[in-house]
């Protein structure tokens, strides 16, 4: 009898894949002003650029080519690459918002994570379409309605959030999930 | 207490949109045969044409611009456009394989069905990953490891098969699900 191996989907954005850097740097570029980490704690980038704005950062994640070179997160590859062997590892992003970053996604994917393959990359909108067994994510919004085990993935932005168990970072993920 | 609301997963290719009337007229555009739909049966595109072209139905699929304008299949929005008020209707689509694929087949959703968002579509690669009630698929492959209930969409490669419930057309599915 064929052992079951449970699946985990794990997000893109700002859970391995880091967007925050660039849409700082591109904003600082077109305006001249940047923010500290401290201003991004318990908000998203687009809750602290003034109101006239709030459509920029949209505009950028919908810019051919952003999501292509972003950094990783450290040890993410590392931890991903242990949990594959273990797990049936999907890699889940609500990308669908932004239909330029789709193929720049699936390139980022197959650049740094070699060892995934097109049938572990899931594109979506609404994740409640995911039937996973855990999810991690820095989003409660896509967790909270999550039927199997989620993990909060910290970031600045979630910081203040409350009632999920959380991963602090691949390291730990490491040791949560291994 | 909010009403649960069932979600249903349906496919694109030989589901909703066809794909093979555009294969068969780009491989009869490159090679000058063709084949018949009686050809066609209990086989798929790729099956049918000789050896040496084995990859070539491929590379069509993975063309730029191949599905953004195929045909949909008779009574698809219709029936879809009601489904949708009374399900979470999700289009899945096994799509990573074809990476040039993804944009197209946003824009094609976009263009034939506005009455879904962006949230309600999800471009996966294997769709183990899919956690709806149910699931409506010409491919056994994808309804075999299913957890919810699922349909078998038929067309002609999936004549021979048993084992399913079939939607013989949009117009049975009309009026199974509805």
């Amino acid at each position: 009898m064929q052992e079951y191996i449970q699946s985990i989907a794990i997000d893109m954005d700002e859970t391995i894949a880091d967007p925050i850097t660039k849409a700082r740097e591109w904003y600082y570029r077109d305006f001249g002003t940047t923010f500290t980490e401290e201003d991004l704690i318990g908000k998203h980038l687009s809750d602290v650029v003034p109101e006239e704005h709030s459509g920029i950062i949209h505009k950028y994640l919908n810019t051919p080519g952003f999501f292509r070179d972003l950094g990783v997160f450290p040890d993410a590859v590392e931890v991903i690459r242990e949990l594959n062997k273990k797990y049936r590892v999907f890699i889940v992003s609500a990308a669908m918002e932004f239909p330029a970053s789709l193929q720049d996604k699936y390139h980022w994917l197959e650049d740094n994570f070699p060892f995934l393959t097109w049938r572990q990359v899931c594109l979506c909108g609404d994740k409640t379409v995911v039937g996973t067994d855990f999810m991690i994510d820095d989003l409660t919004r896509n967790l909270q309605p999550f039927k199997g085990k989620g993990f909060l993935y910290t970031q600045h932005h979630n910081l203040h959030v409350e009632g999920y168990e959380r991963l602090l970072n691949w390291a730990d993920a490491g040791n949560k999930l291994l």
